[in-house]
C-alpha cells in the first residue's frame, strides 16, 4: 500500500511512501520514486535484486536502434544500484526472513530515496538497514547511494559486491558494444561501452567509501571482471551496536553531452575527465553532495514555483509537489536536442519517444512556470523541422508534418510501423497513428502562438516560431482535399485525439486545429511583413498567404447540432449506435472494453478513448477564435455533458482536461472528483498502473487541472485571464507564474485572488470580463 | 549436497541427486545435470527463477557472433522451461517458505530430471510438488516437461504463467532479431527468432496439457505477448486431494538442421512442419513420448556400451555411468558440421567452441566404442580444412594449421585475440593459444591414425583422413625453423599442453608431436602410393616425401637427462627454480598459484599445468615411436615421478593421463586416487566448481582413465594390447569395444581377463606381450 501521510512538520505533504513490501509490486514505487534530474532517469529498483524488479536507467537523447527489425529507444545504460549482500553466507532479501518498520520513501523535497526497515535473516540475525539515494540537480551526471547497517543481534559477517553491471538490456535488447572496464587505485572503476547504432560512447565511474562507526575503513576487497561487468566483492565483520556505512558515488557521461560537442574531446578525454571529476566527488562525500543537491532543488524547483495548497485533503498539496517534482525530473532542460518521452526517463514504454503529450500536457506548466525550459522544448521540434518536411514529402504534401512520435530530432517518424502480432490471428497489428494522426503539427503551432502570447519572445518567434507555423500551414494546405460535390476542403482518413476511432473523416479536433494552424499563419505573416520584411521575404513565400486563406475559408469546420449545441467528433460519430457504458466508466484498468467489444465494434459505438471535443473547447478559447459562437458558453456546457458521458478516460491525457472543463462550466464537485482520479494514475493505490512507466501528460495535467481549472488562469489570444473556481475542498491555493517575462505571485481563497508581480512593470489582467491594470499587486474580491 | 546414494534397485548406482536447496548452489545440478541429445543440451535451471539461476538451451552448431567486439559463439534460445507459479497469490519458490523431503536428480538410466519436495508456503498452504523434464533421445527436437502438485492442507488458487521467453541473452550479448510469435488453437504457441549475423532461424514451438486427477481440463487461460515473448496463464483451484498436472511439449527447429538443409525448406515450411510435427507430439502425450525417450537410452547408450564395474566405491559406477551420458548428451552425432565444446552444451564458458580437447579426451571413447559418432566428430576437423589453410597461410606457413579454437567449420580460427582486461593495469591480456599454441595439428593427425588402427576404417582415410595427415604435415615442414649453430630444426616460441609455460622452445610434446605427424605422413604416402596411385597422385605433391624426411631427420627431438632419464618439458624448464608447491598441490580452487606468484614469475618456476610430458609418454606408446628408447619403461616411470610432482593439475585436462599413467607404472592406488578426482572434477561436493559448465575433456577423462588405466586397454600401432590392471577397490569391470568393427565384450576380474567376440572373425591382441588368437572368446589368468 502507498502512504502519504508519512511527511511530517517541514516534510508534511513531501513524502511519498510505501508501508509494506511486497516482491508482487515492485513496479509501483520503481516508478512513482523514479529519481532525476531531466538528464536522467532512474528507476528506483531496490538495492537487493529482485526477480521482477526492473532496474532501468535512461539518459535522455541517447537513442540507438539495435538493429533493422526494432524501433530506435533510449537504451538501458550500466547499472550501479544493486548490491548484493549476503549475512553470514545469507542472501538478503525482503522476500525472506522478518522484516519490520519497513518504509521506503520518496522525500520529494529533498529529491531523496530512502528505505529502511529492520530484518531478520532466516537463520536469525536482526539488522537494521537504511538506503538513501539521490539523482544529484547539482551535477547532472551524478548519483549518490548510501548503505547504513547496524547489527542488533550479535556479530555478523557481511559480503556485499557492488560494481558496474553492463549486462542490462532493454527486454533482451542489447543495444550497447562492449568498451574498456578498468579499475584504477584498487578503488575507482570505469566501464565504457557504445551504443551499436548511433555510436553513443557511455562513460560510467563509480567508487566505494566504507565507514565503521564514522571512520573509514578498508574491508577485504577483491576485484572481478567478467563480461560487461566488473565490480569489488568486499568482506568484513561488524560486531553488534557498530554502525557501517557504504557510500558509492557513480558518474554517467556520454559523448551525446552538449560538453562534449566540441572538437578534440576524444573518448580518452572523457574518460580521464570523468574519472578526475569523481575523484573530486569521492573527496567531498555522500553528505556534502547530497547537501547541494537539496540546496538545487530549494532554490531552482520549490522557492521558484512555491505552490502551495490548503486543502482539506492532505493528498492534494503532495499531488501538486509529485508533478512539479516529476515534471522536473523528466524535462531535459539542459539541451535543446531532446523532448520528453510520454513515459519520461521512467519506463522502456514508448522507447522515449515525443508524442503530441509534450505540446498540449507538458508544456503549459513550463510556459507559465519555467519559460527557458519551454522554449527549449519548443526548439527541440524546430530541430526535428528535415524530419517533419521529410514526412511530408513522403506522403506526397508540402511543408513540414511532424513525426507523430520523435527521437533524436534528425531521425525523422519513428513510429513502429507495426504493433504487436495478433496473438489469435497471427497477423502484425499496422500502427496507424504514425501515418494518419495528423493533428500533432497543428498542436506545435498551438504551443507556439501559446508560448509566445504568454511570455512575449518575439526573438524566438523570429528564430524558430515562425517558419514553423508557416511550415506547418503549407502542409496543411496540401493535405486538404477538396470534396467536389459539397464544394469544401475536407480533411478524410485520419485519427483524431479519440483512437479508438481510427480512419474517420473530419475529426472536428483535426479541422478546427488545421483552420486555426493556417489563420495563425496569416496573423504571423502579416505581422511580420510589417515588423521584419527581410524575414519575411526569406520565410514567406509568394502565394503562400492567398493559399491558405482560400482553404481557410473553404475549409469544413463541423456545426454544432442545432437542437442540442453538440459538436459532432467526425462525419459519423452521432450517428453511431449508443451502449450502456456505465460497466466502463467505472473500470480500474485500461482498456476493459476490449474484453467485450473488438477495435472495429468500438468504431461504431458512440464512445470516446479520451478528451477530444473537449479538448478542441479547451484550446479553441485560447485563441483568436474564442469568440465563434460555436464555442460558446452554452455549447462547451452542452458539449461537455454529452461527451463525458461518453469518454471512457481510457487514456492518461483525459481527465486533466475534463477537470478543467468542469471546473469551467461551474462543476465544482465533479472538477474535483476528475482532479482527484487525474491525480490517482499513478498516485493511487492500483499498485500496477505504473509498473510501465510514469505516465508524463497525467503528470503535466495535474498541474494544468489545478492552475486552468481551479485557479482558471488562461492566455486568451495574449490578454491574462484569472477566474478562480476553488473546489469547496480547497480553502486556498498560492503559485507563482510569469506573464510577458514578469514573475507574478498569486494568491487565491473562495473570495478573494490577489496578485502580485515583481516590479513595477504595469500588468493588466482579466477577471471575468474586467479588465485589471496594476502594478505592484492587486486584490480582486470573487463572487461565487 | 550432492548425494549419489538414492538409486535403488534398478536405478542402483544410476542417480544423480542434491538433497537440499540453496539458491547459493544453483549451478552445480544446473550443470551436472544437464539434458541433452548431442541436438541441444538443456541446462537444468528449475522451473521457478531464481536470480542466480543460469538458464541456457544451446543448439549444437549454431554459432552467431553478435557483433564485431564479439567472439563467434553459441546463442542462448528462447526458454521454455520457466514456470511462474502463485499459490493463493503467493510466488513460489523455495528460497522462502518450509521445504521438506527435498530432492532434486538426475536419472541417468532414463536420461530424466526429478525434483520433488513438500513446501509450505509462507501463508501456511502446503503442497506436494514433483517436477520431471527430459530432452527427447527419440525425438532430438523435443523438451518433455510435466509438473505434479497436490495440494495437502485444504483447497487453493493456483496461476501458472508459462510459453515461450526469447529476452534470453548471453550475459547480456543478444544474437536474435525478433521474428513471428503466434498462438495457434489458443493452445499451440509459435515464436521464431533469427541470429544477427550468421543468419539462422529458430523456430520454438510448445504446448500444454491440463489435468485434474487424470482428466483432461480447460483452466481460465488467457494469453499474453509482449517484446520476444508469448506466454498463456492458466487459473484454476485445487481442492485437498486434488492431483493436478502441466505436461507441455517444446520443440526447437533450426535451419540449421541437416534436414532443413535441402533446398526450397522455407522458413514458413519450417513453421508449419514442426507445428504439424508438435501437434504429433501432443496426440501421444508425455508419458508415451518419455517412454520412448528411455528405451532410445537404454538401447543405443546402456545396453550397447555395457559398461559395469564393481567396486567397494559405489559412486565409481554412477561415475562411469555419468561420463557415458554425458558424453552422448553432448555429442552431436547427427551431423558431421558440428564439434564438442569445451563445456560441451552446459554453459557460455568456452564459447562452444572445440579444442584439441575433442581429439585427445573425447574422442578416444568414440573410437572405441561408437565409431560412427568418432567418425563424424573427425570429418567436423575435415570440414575445417579451409580454414586451417587459411591461418596456416596468415601466418606464413603452407598446408593446413587447425584453428586453436574451431566453431563452425568455415568460421576458421575463432579464437579471441584479446582475453578480459588486466582488472589493475587496465591492459587487455593477449591471449596467446591461438597465435602459437600449435600442437593441435599434430593432435588431430594422431586421432586419425587411432582412429583408423582402430576401426580399420579405409575408406574415411582415402576420402578425409589422408589429406589432413599431408596437409599437417606440410604445415609443420614449414614451421620447423633451422638453427644454422646447432644444425638442427627447432619449433621455437610456442605454448605446449602446460600452459603456464608461454613462449617456449621445443617443447618436447610439440616437437615429438610433429615429427610424428611427418613420420606418419610419410607411412601414409608409401600405403597410400601403393593401394590407390590415382588418389595418392592427386594428394601428395612432388617433393612431399623428400622433405617430410629431410625435416623430419633434422628435428631436435629433446633428449632424457643421462643421470635420470627425465626428458625436459623446453629448452629451459629443468634449468629454472624450483619451489615447495605443497600448498598447491593440495590446492581446491584453481589457479590458486595466481594469488603468489603473477604469469611472468610462475613462468620462471619448476611447475606444470597439466599433464605435458606424461601425456607425451601416453601418445608415443600408441605409436610406431613406442619403441623409441627414449620412451622406455624406465623413462617412464621416471618421467612420472619428476613431472607428477611438478603438476598442479590446474586443468581439467590433466588428471586422466595422470590416473593412466600411475595405472601403467603399476601405482595402483596413486592410480585410482587420481581417478577418483577426476570424477571429482564434477561429481565432487564443490557446489562452485560446475557452474560455468561441465568439464567435457574431463568426463571423457574418466572413461579414459577406466578403460586405459584399468583395463589397459591400447592399440600400439594397430594391435590391440589389453593389460588389466584393477585398483585393489575394483573386483570386476566389463565393458564393450569395437576392434575393427568386431565388437568385443571385455570381463575383467583381479585375476582374469575374459574377452567374447560378436562373430567368428579371428581377433588378435597382445596381453603383458603374449600374443592371443582367438575366434568366438578367450579367457586369460592375469597375474598381479
Amino acid at each position: 500500500m502507498m502512504d502519504y501521510s508519512i511527511g511530517k512538520g517541514n516534510y508534511e505533504n513531501w513524502i511519498l511512501g510505501e508501508n509494506n513490501f511486497s516482491s508482487l509490486h515492485l513496479g509501483k514505487t520503481e516508478t512513482v520514486m523514479l529519481l532525476g534530474n531531466g538528464y536522467m532517469g532512474l528507476r528506483s529498483a531496490n538495492e537487493e535484486p529482485y526477480l521482477s524488479e526492473r532496474r532501468n536507467l535512461f539518459i535522455n537523447g541517447t537513442f540507438n536502434q539495435a538493429d533493422k527489425n526494432e524501433v530506435v529507444e533510449l537504451p538501458n545504460a550500466a547499472d550501479a544500484t544493486r548490491l548484493d549482500i549476503l549475512i553470514d553466507g545469507e542472501r538478503f532479501s525482503l522476500e525472506f526472513g522478518e522484516t519490520e518498520n519497513y518504509s521506503k520513501q520518496l522525500n520529494i523535497k529533498d529529491a531523496e530515496l530512502i528505505r529502511s526497515f529492520s530484518w531478520t535473516s532466516p537463520e536469525g540475525k536482526k539488522l537494521q538497514f537504511r538506503f538513501s539515494r539521490f539523482v544529484s540537480f547539482a551535477h547532472s551526471h551524478l548519483i549518490g547511494m548510501k548503505m547504513e547497517l547496524k547489527c542488533l543481534s550479535g556479530a555478523v559477517d557481511v559480503s556485499i559486491e557492488s560494481g558496474i553491471n553492463a549486462q542490462m538490456t532493454n527486454s533482451g535488447v542489447q543495444h550497447f558494444l562492449e568498451g574498456d572496464r578498468r579499475i584504477w587505485e584498487d578503488r575507482f572503476i570505469q566501464l565504457v561501452q557504445t551504443t551499436t547504432q548511433s555510436g553513443i560512447d557511455f562513460v560510467h565511474n563509480t567508487v566505494h567509501t566504507l565507514k565503521l562507526n564514522d571512520e573509514e575503513i578498508t574491508a577485504e576487497a577483491n576485484k572481478y571482471m567478467e563480461r560487461r561487468k566488473v565490480w569489488m566483492s568486499y568482506k568484513f565483520r561488524i560486531e553488534q551496536g557498530d554502525n557501517f556505512e557504504l557510500e558509492k558515488l557513480t558518474t554517467v557521461h556520454t559523448s551525446r553531452d552538449k560538453e562534449s560537442d566540441h572538437e578534440h574531446y576524444s573518448l580518452a578525454e572523457m574518460q580521464e575527465q570523468s574519472l578526475r571529476e569523481l575523484k573530486d566527488f569521492d573527496k567531498k562525500g555522500y553528505e556534502r553532495l547530497r547537501e547541494s543537491h537539496r540546496l538545487a532543488w530549494q532554490e531552482n524547483v520549490w522557492d521558484a514555483y512555491g505552490f502551495e495548497v490548503e486543502s482539506e485533503n492532505p493528498d492534494d498539496q503532495l499531488a501538486i509537489h509529485f508533478s512539479l517534482y516529476h515534471l522536473t525530473a523528466m524535462t531535459p532542460a539542459h539541451d535543446d536536442r531532446m523532448g520528453v518521452g510520454a513515459k519520461a526517463l521512467s519506463g522502456e514504454a514508448y522507447k522515449g519517444h515525443s508524442f503530441w503529450d509534450t505540446e498540449i500536457f507538458i508544456l503549459p506548466f513550463f510556459i507559465y512556470s519555467n519559460p527557458d525550459t519551454a522554449r527549449s522544448l519548443l526548439q527541440y521540434r524546430y530541430h526535428g523541422l528535415p524530419g517533419a518536411r521529410q514526412k511530408a514529402a513522403e506522403q506526397g504534401y508540402i511543408g513540414a508534418m511532424f513525426p507523430w512520435e520523435m527521437a533524436w530530432p534528425t531521425d525523422g517518424e519513428v513510429t513502429p510501423e507495426w504493433g504487436d502480432i495478433d496473438i489469435v490471428t497471427g497477423e502484425r497489428t499496422k500502427i496507424w497513428a504514425g501515418l494518419i494522426e495528423h493533428h500533432l503539427s497543428a498542436d506545435i503551432a498551438f504551443a507556439i502562438y501559446q508560448y509566445v502570447n504568454v511570455t512575449g519572445d518575439e526573438e524566438f518567434l523570429e528564430q524558430y516560431g515562425y517558419v514553423m507555423v508557416f511550415e506547418t500551414a503549407r502542409f496543411w494546405a496540401s493535405r486538404f482535399e477538396w470534396n467536389e460535390e459539397r464544394e469544401r476542403y475536407e480533411i478524410t482518413d485520419v485519427i483524431g485525439p479519440d483512437e479508438y476511432k481510427e480512419h474517420v473523416s473530419n475529426n472536428a479536433f483535426t479541422n478546427y486545429m488545421a483552420y486555426f494552424n493556417l489563420m495563425l499563419a496569416m496573423r504571423y505573416a502579416e505581422k511580420l511583413e510589417k515588423e521584419n520584411p527581410e524575414l519575411w521575404k526569406s520565410l514567406v513565400r509568394q502565394g503562400d498567404h492567398a493559399d491558405w486563406q482560400s482553404k481557410a475559408e473553404r475549409l469544413y469546420l463541423p456545426e454544432p447540432r442545432n437542437e442540442d449545441l453538440v459538436l459532432p467528433q467526425d462525419d459519423t460519430y452521432l450517428e453511431l449506435r449508443e451502449i450502456d457504458l456505465d460497466k466502463y466508466k467505472k473500470q480500474t484498468k485500461a482498456r476493459t472494453i476490449y474484453r467485450d467489444y473488438n477495435p472495429e465494434q468500438i468504431n461504431g459505438i458512440q464512445v470516446t478513448k479520451q478528451a477530444d471535443i473537449i479538448l478542441l473547447f479547451f484550446l479553441m478559447e485560447q485563441t483568436f477564435l474564442k469568440d465563434d459562437p460555436r464555442f460558446s458558453k452554452e455549447a462547451k456546457r452542452a458539449n461537455f455533458f454529452y461527451y463525458e458521458a461518453r469518454t471512457l478516460h481510457d487514456s492518461s491525457l483525459s481527465l486533466s482536461t475534463h477537470a478543467i472543463a468542469a471546473s469551467e462550466i461551474g462543476a465544482r464537485e465533479l472538477a474535483y472528483s476528475l482532479f482527484r482520479k487525474t491525480c490517482e494514475i499513478d498516485m493511487g493505490q492500483n499498485m500496477h498502473s505504473s509498473d510501465d512507466g510514469i505516465h508524463a501528460a497525467a503528470i503535466g495535467g495535474i498541474w494544468k487541472a489545478a492552475v486552468f481549472g481551479f485557479a482558471g488562469v488562461r492566455q486568451t489570444d495574449g490578454r491574462l485571464m484569472i477566474n478562480p473556481r476553488l473546489p469547496k475542498e480547497w480553502g486556498r491555493m498560492q503559485f507563482s507564474i510569469y506573464w510577458k517575462g514578469e514573475p507574478l505571485r498569486l494568491d487565491i481563497t473562495k473570495n478573494m485572488l490577489k496578485i502580485s508581480a515583481g516590479s513595477e512593470k504595469a500588468v493588466q489582467v482579466e477577471t471575468a470580463g474586467n479588465v485589471h491594470e496594476f502594478e505592484h499587486s492587486i486584490e480582486i474580491t470573487l463572487t461565487d
